[in-house]
């Protein structure tokens, strides 16, 4: 990996203790007075006085509620109830989860997303996709099995998107876009879902050129981090571009423009502060990493 | 990317022209006499006796089967029909699939991939996971709109998994292990599943653990193949280790072992023979990229 510094809702400390999901009876042991819940409000995070995350135990929980194992953590089982409801619309609508980001520590921060991708996955596969019956939980919540009464039997795994997310640069300028729900100002990188029959570097080369128009070439690969609004895998890439004219796809973008390096550093130096050429991504995004990263290679 | 050569299923010559995708009428009026459909045989693709893949008219397809819209290449719009099932064991079980794999040429072999991936995630997703109702095709086929009378309205997309693959070095020596599912003598690189809530590379390292007992560092990425049995993002890395003791997981696991560049280079160059220390995984694999690239690189 090069070195992109911190990327946030990476470096978990949860241990996910794969051999215990499948041993039904080792699953069953730990579910006692020592195993912790993480505390929720469906899908948002309680918030300790310290700003942390709450953990309460098994007695917490509604008896009716499916339960994932989210793995051990000093010598204790933890564990997180699936809500009513699945997430229903994208991370800008959620002023609480982007208070929480901002709240909590990286360690925490790396928790709570792990955990939020894989209830909401719960609460939005209740049913099976082959046959059109109802799914149960398996292997500690890592798993949903058919189990329809002359259902299919199919099993089903929690589900995680790649989405490649890239650094364009001609000659010491980069080009950002906003997407027209983004706050006023803000700019940041390209971005699209890897489709069924591509590698990461053609998925980085179709994007921009279906944004942008512009062809890249020398698709790098930088660093990924795990996404939970709902669960992408965010894989940043660096790539380069001989062409400058851009043709914007008016679907997906507002405006796409080249940033010269003082502007992006200005930028990354006044988050938040509304001067400069743009508004720099928040440091929870893989964007903001990918930024620093380009400063850092630039200097 | 570092250079890993060819890589299989990759180089698709179709332009995904994802602007027509969203647009009903354009794409119905390339429905015409010139559209082309790809010949299949449920999942398995008709071969040509020139060993291509063979290509028909709307008027081969059954009224009632759903279309997918695979893009444009020579001016001309290309669509594979879904089948009526879809994919019921892994590739390794498959010997039609693997005798195309070998005779398709690189471009027809990605253009198969990438449609199979996509009738196939049709054939498994006819109802909606979140309320069970049915699903019907929408943008060409990339997308799947829960439609029933009284459901929910969810919007459905075709999945990709990101898997990691990767090369484990100590002291000039790789790590190789073999499924029991595996034909006789065959070692690959270990690979697993990227979870929700962790980074490519950490993945990498919980795999390797959890499979070998080994803790690796310095995970670097190599390439990615789009696998097509059934839909896997294939995120091929190479890490190293300072430990040499395996701890085998033997419900993963049937054997791992060490291998000195000698049989590597050996196993690489005798592939099929039968010879040697162990059978190489065929070029159609990435794990055979991967130790093509680290011949190269030690060589």
């Amino acid at each position: 990996m090069a070195d992109a510094g911190v990327i946030s809702f990476a470096g978990s400390p949860i241990d996910r203790a794969d051999h215990i999901r499948t041993n039904e009876q080792a699953l069953g042991a730990l579910m006692n007075w020592k195993a912790r819940v993480l505390g929720l409000d469906g899908l948002l995070p309680q918030m300790g006085d310290d700003g942390g995350l709450v953990w309460g135990t098994l007695a917490d929980v509604d008896d009716k509620a499916e339960l994932v194992f989210l793995g051990m953590m000093n010598d204790k089982a933890h564990f997180a109830a699936v809500p009513d409801d699945g997430a229903t619309g994208p991370a800008y609508a959620m002023p609480r989860a982007w208070q929480a980001i901002q709240q909590l520590s990286p360690e925490d921060l790396a928790i709570y997303g792990g955990a939020r991708s894989l209830i909401d996955w719960h609460a939005r596969h209740q049913f099976c996709a082959k046959c059109g019956g109802k799914t149960t939980p398996a292997k500690g919540g890592w798993q949903r099995n058919c189990s329809f009464d002359g259902g299919c039997g199919a099993q089903h795994f929690p589900r995680t998107d790649p989405v490649t997310i890239m650094l364009v640069e001609n000659d010491g300028k980069l080009l950002l876009g906003r997407q027209p729900r983004f706050p006023a100002r803000a700019f940041s990188a390209l971005a699209g879902f890897v489709e069924p029959g591509e590698t990461i570097e053609e998925a980085v080369a179709r994007e921009v050129h279906e944004e942008a128009g512009l062809r890249v070439h020398n698709v790098e690969y930088i660093a990924t981090q795990p996404w939970p609004f709902p669960s992408q895998l965010m894989i940043g890439c660096y790539s380069q571009t001989d062409e400058t004219e851009i043709t914007l796809d008016v679907d997906e973008l507002e405006e796409a423009r080249w940033f010269t390096r003082d502007e992006v550093e200005f930028a990354m130096n006044n988050i938040g502060n509304d001067e400069g050429e743009f508004n720099a991504p928040p440091p929870a995004a893989i964007a903001h990493s990918l930024l620093k990263w380009w400063l850092d290679k630039t200097a």
